[in-house]
């Protein structure tokens, strides 16, 4: 015996949540249903609305509704320093830390071989294009400290040191093998500060 | 700053969910967006179809898309025999111990004047109906050996027995303080076989 069709559909499609197993997808279905139907159908809305609205920033690659994000057409920021990061989460941590004002460029991952993921899944070829049109003087390494973000900050500053542009990484202050977007703010900041020059190889 | 407009509402919209606080629904979302759109649409139609179409049964009130649920519209079940229990989940646990051919009466919660729940809330009005007219010899208390579910367990007892009911409650093999529907089937089974007659006070 399982559960009537429409919930037992609704327990199957909650388990596309990283996270979320049989149980835990069994009392949010229940849950749902018996206290908070609006919840719900605002959650199914959102979910539409998401997937059909938010792509990627023609210019950074971050998600967006726009065709070019926000911090992309802030005439504020500076434009002749990137930051290069992994994910969308990175950009908010970096923006909590209030320490930076130029433009970021997010690869939506990280080179991993094994997974077949190569420069230009990561839009290392649009990145590069960019470099030499916006004329951008300064690229900051932002990447995770893992073996694949080093890899890839490896692999960018071998791509960028020929056109000419300073390259740096953050500072080590990010605790190895962590994640860059649950890092505090002035933890951030001191990795910002303390960047150093990366000497060609 | 923050994501961008749609993204934020899904992330805030994922909140409904039990158990999920901001961060991991930042992860939900930013997983969902950059790897299963697809899981992220089924969900959504999941959501609005189960919030749509699911209703109660007409007669034991659990979770359906038919007037009738499957269970109660099964011939080959015990009509005399009613199982009363909290929750749906507490039906599929005891569906799946094998041990009962009875019918069910889902509470969908259980008596807690505190929060203002009585007993037209839970369907005891509809079920002191069903017992007299269906003709129910037996009626199992099934409810959550927890200080409300012995509470709704004896104001039931309290209830059947002017009628001329049988009332028995499940043997408190379930362990005390635990959720119904997270014990295993041969502790269930045990549990509904060991079952006593209660005493009229």
């Amino acid at each position: 015996m399982k559960f009537s069709p429409a919930l037992q559909s609704l327990i199957d499609a909650l388990r596309v949540l990283p996270g979320v197993g049989p149980k835990s997808a069994q009392r949010m279905s229940l849950h749902l249903l018996e206290r908070d139907r609006d919840g719900a159908a605002t959650l199914a809305h959102a979910l539409e609305d998401a997937v059909q609205r938010i792509g990627h920033c023609r210019r950074c690659r971050n998600f967006t509704e726009l065709e070019l994000c926000e911090l992309c057409i802030d005439g504020k920021r500076d434009a002749a320093t990137v930051c290069v990061v992994e994910t969308p989460g990175d950009v908010l941590a970096i923006e909590h830390s209030g320490s930076f004002r130029g433009l970021y460029f997010v690869l939506m991952g990280h080179l991993s071989p094994i997974d077949g993921i190569g420069p230009a899944d990561i839009g290392l070829d649009l990145f590069q294009e960019r470099v030499v049109e916006d004329g951008i003087a300064e690229v900051i390494l932002a990447t995770n400290p893992t073996v694949e973000g080093e890899a890839t900050a490896y692999y960018l500053t071998e791509m960028l040191l020929p056109l000419g542009v300073s390259v740096s990484r953050i500072a080590h202050g990010v605790p190895l093998g962590g994640e860059l977007e649950f890092v505090d703010g002035s933890t951030l900041a001191h990795a910002l500060t303390g960047r150093r020059p990366v000497n060609p190889l």
